[in-house]
């Protein structure tokens, strides 16, 4: 039990090498955990394919993922509240619980937050050491992809739940594995009417299945005008952005009624985005909410709320691999014809 | 169409006679509806009966009656927004637009509400007139009782909206029409677990066929016992009161979390309460929230929403009678081996 | 008392007309005010001036302005809560009681609104005829030129109760008239550091004496890095932004703290902005709220309680001149060495 | 340096022992303060005067005390951001960051608090060793007095921010050291009109000299309806409940505005109050907030802006003693002819 197989980002290029490497030592406050599951995020395909973003964050060598489900082996010194034998996923994030928006219970604004598979060794590997602090307890009987999914889950989750859902008509712009996530949660939720916009098809199939009452592909229809249409010229009520497209950003704030909010979860890839602040933002009253993370601990316990609910994502996981294949899942990812992939242990 | 049929409070004493009176003249601000459906509220059965409320409140001859579906067929000379032949239900708060509450947009906590039915003739009758500005406009095709049930609705969606509703646990005290409609809504809503407590038979059986997830009968066990037992030892999230019996307040503040809300809408009938506020309230840092009437018109805005995203009241109206079976009605509201009771022209 | 004298946009050219028109009819709900101040708003100045907004949205012959405080002379057929001799100012914007928004009690955003001096005829005279439920009722014993000031103070009152402030470090870039009156309202409100920016002088100085704790011109200063030293290198809790600059929005969602909130009153001349997004809004999880006008009547409420509670905006109020002086009170207000400027009647 | 002097419960009986007693331990995550000034608390009464709630809570051998300022000796060895030097008091309450109020962030609402000077030995002594997460730096140039009474203060800010204060109507019934620093704080925070309540003419005074715009001795006048009168037939937004005396909560409810709230602190000895819950709270859709601790770490965020802000709670401190006259400080206490009392070392 002296070294484990990993995802290494060893060299500042793309791809990442599946190799041996020593099994992490345990601190006083973490714990070790076998990885059952781990899911493939966006966040890791960037790191995989080396864009501008990794090149300027990453640091070789580097265990990529963050995204896991797995089993306690071993506790640090002083750790209490959890043990050995227990089923766990984890926040992300860790931070500092000192700066201001630790002191205000917005632990996942920490200015100091350190990222798992980004800034510390991670999750695609048979083990990983992270704070105990970090750790989601798990219903053992959770299937392994969906405990590693509560993750991404948790973002869906955070994005649509800030701002009223049930009774509201809201737009989602974007289904990728999120997107889609939040379809579902939507639906569970009680929102009056669902539109999602994608446009690979494989995806808009998927966000109908998940609940969209209404899908539109912005290359093949004016997103807003027909969202006006559908809602009696009014306009939507909520938005969730999560594509990062700066068309989609302007249209979100565009198919908005007065007073409306939009949640934008999705990263512009360029960072800057020109928005017709006066009309579409300012006269309308909008609320414009840039979303990170998952709160701590209040978005876990909602997420496990709807999971026992019934909340059903299943569908959204559409591909299970062995963790040697993750080629080919990186390939599925880019393609755009997958929803979630987990790569097992 | 000089005179129609109405069930008129004619005497300060109990029961109800139906009688033909003139119908009513239409103000310059008023609509004339012709009454399709008309539902009985526990307001009505208490002014039936003729109990302590009723007789300090109700001056006769009053046509009683306040939540109705029907059509638009007068209007008055300044009313622009409503047209004959609209179908509508009404908000039975008509307010004063004045008031410290209205002016803070709590119309439904106006301190000079006038409540159709109660203080000026209400919609147990072929005809209603009442101000324009209170009319909800109904899609034609809505079923004229679930549209008459929408009042009552609001009341429900109004107290389930009061705290977070999604991924929570929420315990509903007192399963009458309102309580059980509330349940329909927690479910519709995402509500991770769905405690219902009820001492008749028949309303605990319609409360799990509305969703509920465990339905307790306070006669037969131990109420906070046992739903701490359900919560892990934590209590629930949220704790809808709908029965107005002091026994259930007390119970409702020891089973919710600390830092939980009671949300107050059953009325006691001897209106004084005693309640353990050290440990029941303060310390456990709870909110304990009065609810009345529905906000104009967010809850109706939100009650046509939920409607629109598939809520099915329906099984909760029991029973459908015409206007001149109405003391039959009476019967089966008192007897609880009912849920809403509609009478129809 | 036929006809009155009026400032006049007559032609589609800058500049405004004195002259005399008949005096306004009184609508059925309508009251007709005898104007005692009124006072110049920027979007006057935009009138005036003729810009490219104006060629819009304005269609000569128009009597301009909408802030005043007068005393009701008149007061049409179905007018029942204000009466003849009543002194008031006045809510400008029109609205329709029957969109999403006004349904949802944000009559602010209401959809169809219609504003006074802009849409119909203004205040800028002797007499103003405005529907009767647009009025604010005034202690007659309060100043016309604070009276007629409460408008504006409402936008300032509004973008500041946008978010929290006692307790709060805030920065307002922008210290116009309504940045001024914020500055003063914070102070008021026990905000903990007030940090005003701003490159005139004047205004500059003036913003020290409402009670800015730090004045930075962003002509001389580096306005981001100067705000962080102030800070601890954290940011501050709330951005009121009041010049509709690009590159002070810009700053404002740089100086903030993640979590933090920018409020956005000032209105882009250009429209468009660019932003950083990913860095500055979405990681950072900001709140990037459009302001628009006054709630009704919650600021309408908040203003009367703040200047009972003793509120001083009068040294804001740097000139009181005649209505005939109005081009000297436009060049006043052009040259920025001004605060908020009163035409009295 | 082995012993210390301390104010020690050795008995199940009336008062404090005066006496020598070891230097506690400091564990891994502790900190030692010497203590430099320590504030005497009601709850430090009880347990001197030996009431029915220490008989069930408190066990002997105890050190009592837990307001406090000092300066840290010595710390654990897991400490990091807490050095030796530091100036610092404490938060009292020892949260389990476990239990569902930990996770959703309310840790001052812990299922399982352990208090400081009740549960575990406290602060009446030279030095005091707690967990280092609980303690709060503060500025050097603090008045100790000052800094040992912030965590009343907390108090005091965590009920009056409860609900909006800028610009509101608020009664603060009881005058204690709490009332009193709450009266401060609604005056610091742009209240419109402060009532205070309370039957000790000291205190009284001591109100309307921390700015109580009116204060009503309820021995003398019918406080409900003075209140009345002072706002207009309409009551107060918020009552800020101080006292824990069930006539002065009847009251409470009873002079609020329909949607206002009363946030009550005081604990009412007897624990069971009869409350008029169908007219008082439910038509009157009150909000009814029970208010333990101060939020961690928002609260202390916000007494630490206050302060800066230029809040000055020194007149409160009405008396300061070595901690040898406890005696007569717990005897000032009794008899309400004092604010807060110090006891220096």
């Amino acid at each position: 039990m002296d070294t484990m197989k990993a995802l290494v980002k060893t060299q500042r290029a793309p791809g990442l090498e599946l190799k041996r490497v020593p099994i992490p030592d345990v601190g006083a406050r973490d714990a070790l955990v076998r990885v059952m599951a781990t899911s493939i995020c966006g966040t890791d395909y960037h790191i995989y394919s080396w864009d501008v973003w990794s090149q300027d964050r990453i640091n070789p060598p580097l265990i990529a993922g963050h995204e896991f489900a797995g089993e306690v082996i071993e506790v640090g010194r002083d750790v209490t509240h959890i043990q050995v034998g227990d089923h766990v996923s984890a926040e992300t994030h860790i931070v500092c619980h000192h700066c201001a928006q630790c002191q205000l219970g917005a632990f996942h604004l920490c200015a100091n937050t350190e990222i798992i598979g980004v800034d510390i060794d991670g999750a695609f590997a048979e083990y990983v050491a992270i704070p105990a602090e970090n750790l989601w307890p798990n219903d053992p009987e959770l299937d392994p992809g969906i405990a590693s999914s509560q993750e991404p889950l948790g973002n869906a989750v955070h994005t649509a739940f800030d701002g009223p859902v049930a009774a509201q008509r809201i737009a989602v712009t974007g289904c990728g594995p999120i997107g889609l996530m939040s379809v579902a949660v939507l639906k569970k939720c009680g929102a009056q009417q669902i539109i999602a916009t994608e446009v690979n098809a494989f995806r808009l199939n998927l966000a109908r299945r998940m609940g969209a009452d209404v899908v539109i592909n912005p290359l093949e229809e004016d997103v807003v005008s027909t969202v006006m249409e559908l809602t009696d010229g009014g306009g939507v009520d909520g938005v969730l952005e999560m594509s990062g497209n700066p068309q989609a950003i302007n249209q979100g704030v565009k198919m908005l009624r007065p007073g409306g909010r939009i949640s934008l979860l999705g990263v512009p890839a360029e960072n800057e985005v020109t928005l017709d602040l006066s009309n579409d933002v300012i006269f309308k009253g909008l609320k414009v909410n840039g979303i990170a993370g998952r709160k701590m601990w209040e978005t876990w316990r909602n997420v496990r709320g709807l999971l026992a609910a019934g909340l059903d994502i299943s569908p959204i996981i559409t591909h299970t691999l062995p963790l040697e294949e993750f080629e080919k899942g990186m390939e599925l990812m880019a393609s755009g014809n997958s929803g979630k992939i987990i790569l097992t242990l």
